[in-house]
């Protein structure tokens, strides 16, 4: 990887920074967060702004560019990349270190007084305009919204906004239908005294309708916007994909409604205009209803008074308890996923001797496999398939400049998923295809003990899955070892891998509580720079555990693994596992054997069935 | 406990808050938080108002008087205690459950349009008051100060407000003098870019100066603030105490020294109009350094322009890292409370089966075997002896009503600790006289287990102490058990029992990160209401840890015990300790027998060294 020379194009966005044809002032500092106007984390092309100024295009980061500085905040995952991907016009600022800056406190010791920083008032969450704004403010400076995207102005190839076809989900997928969905919606907004309801986030307003679509890669979400009344129902959204059909069937565009279900669709880019006028009829005492990471523009269409702000909107929660049909669907989806995974290290485990294995064919091959499944739409995200050193970048993707060839001597890292139509996959196995050294299976036992410290655990209906983060480190703590990223994430049904409101984190506290339905990921590892990167990944699934007490009837929660593929063995040090932990990994690989056992016979994949059965062998404590 | 009668004086609290001498305008709540001017947990009884007008003399909570309504915000910890010494006049709003409107909600669906709330502006930190007028000023309510505390104006025959002999310390006990803290406390300061500096806590004012005092009981400190400028200090306080010619000679009062090591010492009520003076003579980019939770009234003496509001103020970080001398004083403080320990447990062994023992005896008894020891001083807080049903009141302190006599039958917990010149201790110990249940040896064996994980975690420097709250409860959890407090809090060096900035809870996200010195407890319980309590704690130390890999030099930490008094072996099932739990167990009794068996002998308590002998001998797994 090369870094993206970025002299000229910072050269240009300082120029217009001091235009009058874009900014009504010149703006002394200009900030490029990542997201895009549904503050989205994964983006469409159009949306990839950040990476376009700076070359940095992990998930996660925000640029501020100054008259005589360009810095990048980005937290540990990205450390490495970042490093890698920008030229020495950038500052790489490390956030959750403790000497790193905040953005607030760098802008106030790096501006002149009176300072003006501009932003796209559609791009950054109202949430971070606030505490920006007034940290800004105390200090003499102003934070001012730039209407046109000052990006976009020096963007000379910027690609179109995606307008793709529509997916319709039916019962058997969603379990719900769309109606009863708003029917739920407007029973939560009646319980908070809300006249409305503004769905700003692409999967918010996918799960609401049961529709998925393709205009942003890995996410199968479009873009659209909703505007719910307690009579109304208005669909915000471009394109002929409201002529389809399939899509005025499922929505019921053509038929005799009650008018309370009749869907209003219109423009796209209408939504500002649109939710103005409702801001400015809004009688005293009606409420409506954004999400605090709403942009600030929407948010500010709506009178103060009449705003009723949360950090997690009544869509974020219903849509994270999945109900039966879409846990089943993400049974089915996992099993199909490690059906393709199997075949794929059995494939591996031939291949890699001959050292014609690259990175990138690794990770072609995996998704080969698992396009031959049933109802494989797209992977769920970016491969990251990364040997030896390159494992040590946590959120690495293989392009040829570092495509690097899998070997007998190389821990190789695999962190990939699909997207089913009946289900979100995300998985990663961390394996060695020759003779792994003590160090290395030391390492990965304390992972897995963490994997299993967190998939194991039980504990009281209502917990926050942060209270659970300290369990995946434990292990890894006792030797001196820690890893620079969070335990879990929150994972959607045929929707974004990475999903609110809950996960496992040290970072957060405003997680929702864990209940039943709730699907994770478990995803503890340790990183050696410059040697290698272990992590072990499950998703897995929120049920009710059986306790002795069960906490006075409050109710015991635990976690089923939904991600069934073997866990090398070879890797293991079994020496360093309890019993109880060695009972885990045995009990795991026997259901692996029965159900993706089950599923390969089906599927006629006897090789990867022996290699599967090879694999699942129980672990026998030596001491 | 019969609960208190208050209707009359709800009746004249609720007369005065329409009372035109007191109030410029009628409010129609009145609030009433726990502290005092100093926001204080342990109070004079001058400023037990809360008390006063509840009847509640729990550590924490919150009444809110309105016309109609009466109600009592406090936590886990005093459910149970709350509701005993209430009468029905009020409502006890239990914090931390899920059901539980917080104040601002309450007082929002109780009070009519445009209501005005009124509260002490002493009394009220400054970042409560904030939220607080926050969310009523958007329900259209107003926070009002008002200047007279209407508790004080109905409580006839409330008690003066102490000022009793100051203690000096010199430096064998504090490690370092007050000028040295001064200089400490001026340069951060100065990277701050601060010119003033506030001290509003009691604990910060005594260990600045080196000070102790006996104005609050349990809690060593003294009235007094002190506001510290880059060339001045000014001690405000009260009395002919500063005619004391060993606190004038420590203070150097009468020494010719540099100015800015001249203490001007000033009356304890001019705090306010002197701050106020310093508000008004501030030129630009001069700042004034307070805590967010001194006073609203003290905060608003300050422009808000020139505020500087920290969570934790640097006196009291610098607080919680104990010097060598401090940490030796508190190791010897241990050596002598354990001592006691012994003496009480090996008297409370012969005593109990003979059925005339009770709670408040086994307290005084308690005292009295501290109170050989050299250098006692007080207790450290309220003896929570209880017995039975008794233990399940998690801050139980025996009175006369519930004096419950122990029994060979019951369990007995004895949470107490005692200040002496060198050091504070607080330790919980839970003891059966008789032969425990199978059920309460579990019970006790898991809170055991919780202790030990704890107490003998390593993790990374660095580490906020909330993170590893759930490893106390994990072993609880297993069976469906918990317990509803936080697991450890900050102990100070002779000071407050509880202090900040670090701690060990769920609760709480804003905590400092741990580092070596600093001390705090370990105490997870379990409770079964109405059968008993279970509590097992020790002091213990943060220090550096050995570790394999030391987190690539960011340094490892781990707890070393300070509390050195035999955990009773009868209450454990040995089957359900791991090995490593049953050495845990096996070398801290062993070092009880060392360390405070040397002490025994020293002091010639040959019954209680035979008791300790006995109580500490190894622990066999049977398995």
């Amino acid at each position: 990887m090369s870094p993206k020379i970025t002299t000229e194009l910072l050269k240009q966005l300082r120029q217009v920074m001091k235009n009058p044809r874009y900014v009504q002032e010149p703006v002394q500092a200009y900030i490029v967060p990542s997201g895009d106007a549904h503050q989205s984390e994964y983006i469409a092309p159009c949306d990839c702004r950040r990476a376009f100024i700076s070359g940095f295009d992990g998930s996660a980061g925000t640029a501020i560019v100054t008259e005589q500085h360009a810095a990048m905040w980005t937290d540990g995952r990205y450390f490495l990349q970042a490093a890698h991907q920008m030229d020495s016009n950038w500052t790489l600022m490390k956030m959750g270190l403790k000497d790193t800056p905040t953005q607030e406190d760098w802008l106030v010791s790096v501006l002149p007084e009176g300072s003006k920083v501009g932003v796209d008032p559609f791009i950054i969450p109202a949430d971070q305009w606030k505490r920006m704004s007034k940290a800004l403010r105390s200090a003499g400076h102003d934070l001012v919204p730039v209407k046109e995207n000052l990006i976009d102005t020096i963007w000379t190839d910027c690609p179109q906004r995606p307008c793709k076809p529509l997916i319709t989900l039916g019962l058997s997928y969603t379990g719900v239908s769309w109606r009863d969905k708003i029917v739920a919606l407007r029973s939560k907004m009646a319980e908070r005294k809300v006249m409305w309801f503004v769905v700003t986030a692409l999967d918010e307003v996918a799960w609401l309708f049961n529709l998925r679509g393709s205009d942003v890669e890995y996410n199968p979400v479009f873009f659209a916007y909703a505007v719910i009344g307690m009579n109304t129902i208005r669909l915000f959204i471009d394109g002929d994909r409201m002529m389809d059909p399939a899509v005025r069937e499922h929505l019921q565009l053509d038929s005799t409604l009650e008018p309370e279900f009749k869907i209003q669709v219109m423009p796209y880019g209408s939504i500002l205009s649109e939710l103005q006028a409702v801001g400015a009829g809004l009688s005293p005492k009606e409420k409506v209803w954004l999400s605090d990471k709403a942009s600030y523009a929407l948010t500010e269409a709506i009178p103060k008074a009449y705003r009723y702000l949360t950090p997690y909107t009544p869509i974020c929660i219903a849509k994270a308890v999945k109900n039966a049909a879409e846990t089943e669907g993400m049974r089915r989806a996992h099993i199909k996923d490690a059906v393709a995974l199997c075949e794929l290290f059995n494939w591996l485990e031939k291949e890699v001797p001959k050292g014609t294995v690259t990175e990138i064919l690794a990770a072609d091959k995996a998704e080969e496999f698992r396009s031959q499944q049933k109802d494989f739409v797209e992977l769920s995200f970016a491969t990251i398939s990364s040997t030896g050193p390159n494992g040590a970048i946590i959120h690495y993707k293989p392009v040829p400049e570092t495509n690097r060839t899998l070997s007998v001597n190389e821990i190789y890292l695999l962190d990939s998923g699909a997207q089913y139509k009946d289900g979100t996959t995300d998985v990663t196995r961390t394996m060695h295809f020759g003779t792994p050294s003590a160090y290395e299976k030391e390492c990965f036992t304390y992972v897995l003990k963490g994997h299993i410290a967190v998939s194991a655990a039980i504990f009281p209906n209502g917990t926050k899955g942060h209270l659970l983060d300290s369990f995946a480190r434990s292990a890894l703590w006792d030797c001196g070892l820690d890893y620079l990223h969070g335990t879990g994430h929150g994972v959607g049904s045929f929707l974004n891998v990475h999903e609110g409101p809950c996960g496992i984190s040290y970072k957060t506290f405003a997680d929702e509580p864990l209940e039943a339905g709730m699907i994770v990921s478990d995803e503890p590892g340790y990183y050696e720079d410059g040697s290698f990167g272990i992590r072990i990944e499950n998703v897995v699934l929120v049920i009710p555990a059986e306790t002795k007490y069960n906490f006075k009837n409050r109710g015991s929660l635990t976690f089923e693994p939904l991600t069934l593929v073997p866990i090398q063995t070879k890797m293991i040090d079994v020496n360093l596992l309890t019993e109880k932990e060695c009972n885990w990994v045995n009990e795991y690989h026997q259901k692996c054997r029965e159900v993706v056992g089950a599923e390969l016979e089906r599927q006629g994949r006897h090789e990867a069935l022996r290699w599967l059965l090879r694999e699942t062998e129980p672990l026998a404590r030596v001491q």
